[in-house]
């Protein structure tokens, strides 16, 4: 259900939500964090920028007294955040995705600043969607795996030849880009990703991707070629389309159709 | 002395003052800190955001292990750091002084925002202008006395129920604004569009659009619906994406093989 519960607002009446009402919306999501220590500076960071909804997935030292020592006032953001196995979990009543990574990658994903990614943050928990901003583990970052769960990438423009911000203090800048940006002092920024006002949720993109790979079994696409190589382009060329639900369901139609018939192909018998 | 040094330079010139040049009248003044490792991790936020020049008014503790161990990498910045008795001296060359408070103080100091702040900053550094951002100290801040030096006040716009950003991380917060200034990123608005820098040729999309079509009917995809509607739809979610040649040879493939899979299940007996 992507309209909005309260009757106020509408997508195109993006000014009746407030900044608390859109931060509520936003969840800052740590990947495989080693320290626990960067788990209560980051609760810190969050609350500082009147963000408090934190995500854990698979940390390697939590609960943990160091966690607790750092947060220092932001116990409440600790003690609520939401622990997940895998980041799929985590996302998976999300719209947008925003994967923070210190430089360009292998994955081919739009990159953005953080300011144009704070607006677009802004843009779409506005408009009723969850957003997720993701950071990775201290020393290796994000997997490739997980960069392709992102709509985006964020890079904050740090010094070429010392580009290592420790990931509380990345999580304090995102976080306080994103304030900002709800407290409507952007620059008057428009938001560089396209909002679809009835854009699927992560969930139904994933399981259209799933889809997407099982036809391309079926009707025997792969032979002869990576299958990684070709169900990567289709991502990008998707989720940058950013397909809104009945796109999805319009898609996943095809797909059943072809898949009918290649099971036809495959059985004259029947 | 306001006029620039350099004759290539004026005030109303600053594109020929390169953010390095900038980046080198700019220095960042901690005053009273109490904890040693704060030094160093605001030498390491320096340094990650293209800043060098790092200037301790009294510090209680230092030199100290703590300060190298936070530096991390900065230690070069931490090695260059300047020691001076008095805030007075540590700005007797400064044409521009900003001091970071928590909150609006007693002392009637102009306040700027962490974006405005940036935006004097780089201004007065591209017109060859000495430049310092003052810190406090961690519990107490910055004294009248103090903040009376400042030429104006800096203040971080945080959650009023929960402000209390470490010294660290608000350095962090202004040294990053002031690498955005010094990029140019200020209120720069993002590319709202991606450019595919191959994008299909219109021939090319329709000659797409022609195969998907034919490939809807070998699926039997329009059995009881309107062909015309699902075409609609789907002309344009690609039209939008803005398809690249490549990506048109994908797809491309992909429908000729569902197309053959349809044959073979039409004609089990070849």
């Amino acid at each position: 259900m992507q309209a909005p519960l309260n009757p106020e607002h509408t997508v195109s009446d993006a000014a009746s939500t407030s900044p608390q009402q859109a931060a509520a919306r936003i969840r800052v999501v740590l990947v495989g964090t080693q320290h626990p220590g960067n788990i209560g500076s980051a609760a810190r960071a969050l609350k500082t920028m009147g963000l408090s909804r934190l995500v854990l997935v698979a940390p390697q030292k939590y609960p943990h007294n160091e966690a607790d020592m750092m947060a220092a006032g932001a116990e409440d953001v600790l003690a609520a955040a939401v622990v997940h196995d895998t980041l799929a979990e985590a996302l998976s009543d999300c719209r947008l995705v925003l994967g923070c990574t210190a430089r360009s990658r292998r994955v081919q994903l739009r990159e953005l600043g953080p300011r144009a990614a704070a607006a677009a943050v802004r843009a779409d928990a506005d408009a009723g969607g969850e957003v997720a901003l993701v950071f990775g583990r201290e020393r290796t970052g994000l997997e490739n795996a997980e960069l392709q769960l992102c709509h985006a990438a964020v890079h904050i423009p740090a010094n070429p030849d010392y580009s290592s911000l420790n990931l509380a203090a990345a999580v304090q800048v995102l976080a306080y880009e994103v304030r900002m940006a709800l407290l409507g002092e952007a620059g008057a920024a428009p938001a560089a990703v396209a909002v679809q006002p009835d854009a699927a949720p992560h969930a139904e993109l994933e399981g259209f991707f799933a889809q997407l790979a099982d036809t391309l079994d079926a009707i025997d696409f792969h032979k002869g070629r990576t299958p990684d190589s070709a169900m990567r382009k289709l991502r990008r060329l998707f989720v940058r389309t950013g397909l809104d639900r009945q796109e999805v369901r319009l898609l996943r139609g095809v797909l059943a159709d072809a898949q009918r018939m290649a099971g036809l192909a495959r059985k004259p018998e029947d």
